[in-house]
């Protein structure tokens, strides 16, 4: 029985349906069913640039903390939305850079968050530093795939960790006839495990320990990575190769004669990248390269609104930060693979309404 | 063996330790941890209010979105951190208000994340509408201890919903001399279950079902209490007794001439309610109500800083929004104790880096 004395209309709330699952996915789950695929990780990521081009994403701004200025200790927090898919999420990313040196842990962790857009309901919690490793790998792949020569062979890596490694299996996918791959890094140690690491995926493969000489690396190679965790100034101009795409993954990691040398400067979001500390940004922020020095963003490539590269000489700049929008997509997709596939544990949140529980279990 | 090229110290990142175990903590987890408790959440809300009031807590802006404006289906991202606890987490809540007529579920749902602040990696992933709802009512009872009549034994609800039943829980915790409860809300139904559930806890209160008589439910009351989900001016100023604390949960739940009538106006944050939706919020948008007008934030008067009640005439408004800082610390006290005593999965999110898994497992 309803009372008259408002005009609201009655709903139920009595009787209702309060258990929610949620799928909760480790790397391991994600691995066995699946994820830990290249081609998969660039397809998303361009089918995001696209949706992103046709505003079909919501990209809030991030909240980003840093608890510690010597330190530099930070989280992030990076919602995004696919209205397509129905899909809104986040990514919580931590950068604790003492971690290898205080802890013997890695510096960085990430999960990933999603729920979907009919019920608001999470539906998934999974481990995030893969697709964030893949995820950023496939935009520099993507990147590739429109401003690299077709014909590219050699590859020189500055810098060996994670990010390098994510990058060459990305960019191998792209430009399969690589023939040569050269890495430079601090430590023969770390040389030598990208080499034995990418061996094992693509044995024909010559790679090049350059024993710590970055000049070594990037000398004839027509892609040049730069995926160091420090921020010094070590690719320099004069090494460059025309007609050679540089992939800047990291924050300072070229001196300013290189983006002044680039015939176009590419970029996964200006908007984002000026406000941060790569090496454009801070070229920008001392008054030193203007906007009208950045030739595009990824997405005006990849939707045919600006033309990529040109012809085999020029030497185009290619900076990325992270869109996280990229990154819900990327798990999603990750998520409706597993979940085909029977992989995950579902955990149920709730089994019913919280005054429904057993009143012993209640302390007034 | 480290190379001369650079001024970096070396930092092994191999043999690094990449297990990373997060605690899953379900409602029916926390409900059997013992966390279902009335006066640690009203504890944990007084020393979260403290701890802001030290200049301990870390409260970044939340992150709102809207999906549609019609429907105003929403999801809510709402970091914060404790310095002392050494914690950062988030809240993530939807609110999508056609859930029980569309589908027979729940309008909201939250989960909540915690990270510890010496590696940054997340602890715990937790069920967040228990949290949630005990916070609200948290606030409100450390509102009521402060601005109510000590001598408090009738108490009125308009609105019977979850959070009119956690109020009323929580009020006992603060005024165990209430005799008297009085209900008014849209249906039998609804009334009906209100008093059923909360007579299991306390069967020596007179319940008193007002029949969808909101007058009969506010007069004579020395806390009053809105909590309703639709947006009307429900309560009337003319009802009010003396010396009464009115608690307001919603959006829109009085006339206009309510706050005018108070001695004193108080919130949980006048900076973060002044641009909401809620009545006061609403007249000062509207320039009929200025920030002079306010009082004082609650944790002013938890702190000392300002008095709270000053005697048993003054008829004291309380609104609030959520704070979302007092969340993360009910969380992180509900996590530890039902870590002592061992409740909650730990899922080990990932076991290895993603380049030592089974080559097999890889899609290039």
């Amino acid at each position: 029985m309803r009372y008259g004395c408002t005009a609201l209309n009655e709903v139920s709330f009595l009787n209702m349906d309060y258990t929610r699952k949620i799928c909760v996915l480790t790397q391991e789950d994600l691995v066995r069913a699946g994820c830990f695929d290249v081609g998969f990780a660039i397809e998303a990521c361009e089918n995001a640039l696209m949706q992103y081009a046709d505003g079909r994403v919501i990209f809030p701004d991030k909240v980003a903390v840093v608890f510690d200025e010597v330190s530099q200790n930070r989280i992030n927090c990076l919602p995004a939305g696919l209205k397509e898919s129905m899909v809104y999420g986040m990514k919580w990313v931590s950068v604790f850079p003492g971690n290898p040196r205080n802890y013997g842990l890695p510096n960085l962790s990430a999960v990933l968050l999603l729920s979907e857009l009919n019920t608001g309901f999470p539906i998934a919690f999974m481990e995030g530093t893969m697709c964030s490793n893949l995820r950023t790998a496939a935009v520099g792949a993507v990147a590739a795939k429109y401003l690299s020569r077709e014909d590219t062979q050699v590859i020189g890596f500055i810098g060996a960790g994670e990010q390098a490694k994510s990058h060459f299996l990305s960019l191998m996918h792209v430009r399969p006839d690589i023939k040569v791959c050269k890495v430079a890094s601090r430590t023969e140690q770390t040389e030598a495990e990208f080499i034995r690491a990418m061996s094992r995926f693509y044995p024909s493969v010559e790679f090049i320990s350059c024993k710590g000489c970055y000049e070594e690396a990037a000398k004839n190679a027509q892609i040049i990575v730069t995926a160091i965790s420090g921020q010094e100034r070590l690719l320099q101009a004069q090494w460059i190769t025309e007609g050679a795409l540089y992939l800047h993954v990291g924050g300072l990691e070229d001196d300013y004669a290189v983006p002044r040398k680039a015939s176009k400067i590419v970029c996964d979001d200006w908007s984002v990248v000026k406000h941060r500390t790569q090496t454009i940004s801070r070229m920008y922020k001392e008054g030193l390269l203007f906007d009208r020095d950045i030739y595009g963003d990824l997405y005006e490539i990849v939707s045919g609104r600006k033309q990529g590269r040109e012809n085999d000489r020029e030497f185009i700049y290619f900076n990325s930060v992270g869109l996280s929008y990229v990154d819900v997509m990327l798990a999603n997709c990750m998520y409706r693979r597993a979940k085909e596939k029977g992989l995950g544990s579902y955990v149920n949140m709730q089994q019913s309404s919280m005054f429904d529980v057993d009143i012993c279990d209640v302390v007034l």
